[in-house]
């Protein structure tokens, strides 16, 4: 299975995280791929999984609005769905100590995959992180090291660490495994349509994954339409949202919304996510206000999910499509504390 | 469906908690109950369940060892496969306001499950009670109230409160929930029968409702025999493996073990786990330390669970029987602030 350059159509020559030719970002071509209802067969490049049990999360379905519980993946987060094609691609090509910046759901997530795998994992963080889920990443047994100054000079300390850089956002293995959330969805929705999926839109693995797999069921004549994608951001990150609907956005120096797991003010992946929230759906907007009230209806439904992911229902109570699903990416337990 | 007295076998007349003839804890009566794989028409008693997409849990297969990820059930606990069952019935009988007492993940449970439900929820918890588990049970609407005095005094005052006691230690449907559990290994093992399965207990819900599960299975020929059924309990609370291993017990005054979710020193239902273990099964006592090191090497894993659950593979490794299932109840979200 060929890798590609996103911008350039470029092949991916080895390891590289960036196309050498411009730069690009890559994806894992799936053009010629028969869909498998097995759904473990449409990642035909792993060869022996790393799991603990991820995908298959349950769907609620109401009348109109139904619910995708992804923070019932192992460590708590939708992250789970790429840890395991990624180290799974990673450790069955020999790769043993791996880096990854995050002081998050996909830091936790990455370290609990390399775990199983019996990777040396070293999670770089900025020196202010703390709380649940830091004390999670460690729980796996990862390293984490602080390290001082902006968010792109962490990525950076992990990018030129000597370890083999593990970037859930480059790294197109990890995106490409968020392609079995669109499947389960497909298939929850009998490959049906006309629905709206809200979606918490942050460095766009979760976007752009989503978009892969239903871009796929359409290809193969499975769905007729791709459905309406919405990307929700916060007034604090809302990149894709200014860029799409023209607005002012001047980038905060520190990110202090309670949605904290929605941090990429400036994503490598904007370009990206902008082509396909202009021809596929819309990016709302909204506040730390909207976001608390849509918290609290979550949990007095029973679903106690993260801040980040009740920005789903915010932005579906400002644009109340008809027939929507909530991607619910994240566990309220790593954040009542 | 019958709901019967466990001890004497009398009929329950009404919505009262004890047998009317011997005090007696009561059961749903499933003898006449054909199997079915589709696991929801196994309780036929529930007309329209109030869900919030619990069981499937994932099993993940080492070679011998097998791990129940039960922890990954809506509310971090596998207490909500009796909670769907219990709340769906008083839901469905017009049952309005509920009490229970548990500062844990029964509580949680209850909380979540009430509040989907629409109900009005008070959950009692000991003045001392505080951290995560309770903050959860906040999150989903619940009212907290704090009682002093024992364990016992808790569990008065909510009985006591005017509002319906929705007991998950004395509530027939919340128990007969987990039988659920004892359903999902059936299938995952292919009814095959030559293996332990490790359960951290200490109300006895979670033994008694596997056993009542795996006993339906044999009763209808799926099953050949009762797998083993291994209780492990903490060397503070510890009285069904005293009873069984005529051990001496003095329970403490306070339970300080590390294990905070094993805290029934007097079980209700001592009586009845006692002769499910003598018959099918063994108990087996951990330390603080064993349970540690056991926490550690699930997380290394990558499976975080709360120490109470990593009393199982402290127990498998006193243990070491060949095939085995390590019941993994409690998300280690809740407690690793």
């Amino acid at each position: 299975m060929k890798v590609v350059c996103m911008r350039c159509g470029k092949e991916r020559e080895g390891y590289e995280l960036r196309c050498k030719r411009c730069g690009g970002p890559f994806k894992v071509d799936i053009e010629d791929l028969s869909f498998s209802k097995n759904l473990r067969e449409n990642f035909p490049y792993v060869k022996n999984w790393i799991s603990l049990g991820e995908w298959n999360t349950p769907m609620i379905k109401g009348n109109n609005l139904f619910f995708k519980l992804d923070f019932l993946n192992p460590t708590g987060s939708y992250k789970d769905r790429g840890s395991t094609t990624l180290i799974s691609y990673l450790a069955q090509n020999g790769i043993k100590k791996i880096s990854e910046d995050s002081s998050g759901n996909a830091g936790a997530s990455i370290a609990a995959y390399g775990a199983v795998a019996g990777m040396d994992v070293s999670v770089f963080v900025p020196s202010s992180s703390r709380g649940t889920k830091l004390k999670q990443i460690e729980s796996y047994g990862a390293k984490v090291v602080k390290v001082n100054g902006s968010r792109e000079d962490v990525a950076s300390a992990a990018e030129n660490s000597g370890y083999y850089y593990a970037s859930h956002v480059l790294q197109p293995y990890f995106r490409d495994g968020i392609r079995s959330l669109a499947y389960e969805i497909g298939i929850s929705m009998n490959f049906e349509s006309d629905f709206s999926v809200y979606l918490p839109t942050s460095a766009g693995t979760l976007l752009l994954g989503v978009y892969e797999g239903f871009m796929h069921l359409v290809s193969q004549g499975l769905m007729k339409d791709m459905p309406r994608l919405v990307s929700v951001q916060t007034e604090q990150v809302m990149p894709l949202c200014a860029k799409v609907n023209h607005l002012e956005y001047k980038p905060p120096e520190r990110v202090t919304s309670i949605a904290d797991a929605l941090v990429s003010t400036s994503p490598f992946l904007l370009n990206e996510m902008e082509s396909v929230i202009r021809k596929y759906g819309d990016c709302i907007v909204v506040n730390d206000n909207e976001i608390i009230d849509a918290w609290k209806d979550l949990a007095r439904k029973g679903l106690l999910v993260e801040y980040s992911s009740a920005t789903t229902l915010a932005g579906y109570y400002k644009d109340k499509a008809e027939k929507s699903i909530l991607i619910l990416t994240g566990s309220g337990l790593k954040s009542i504390q």
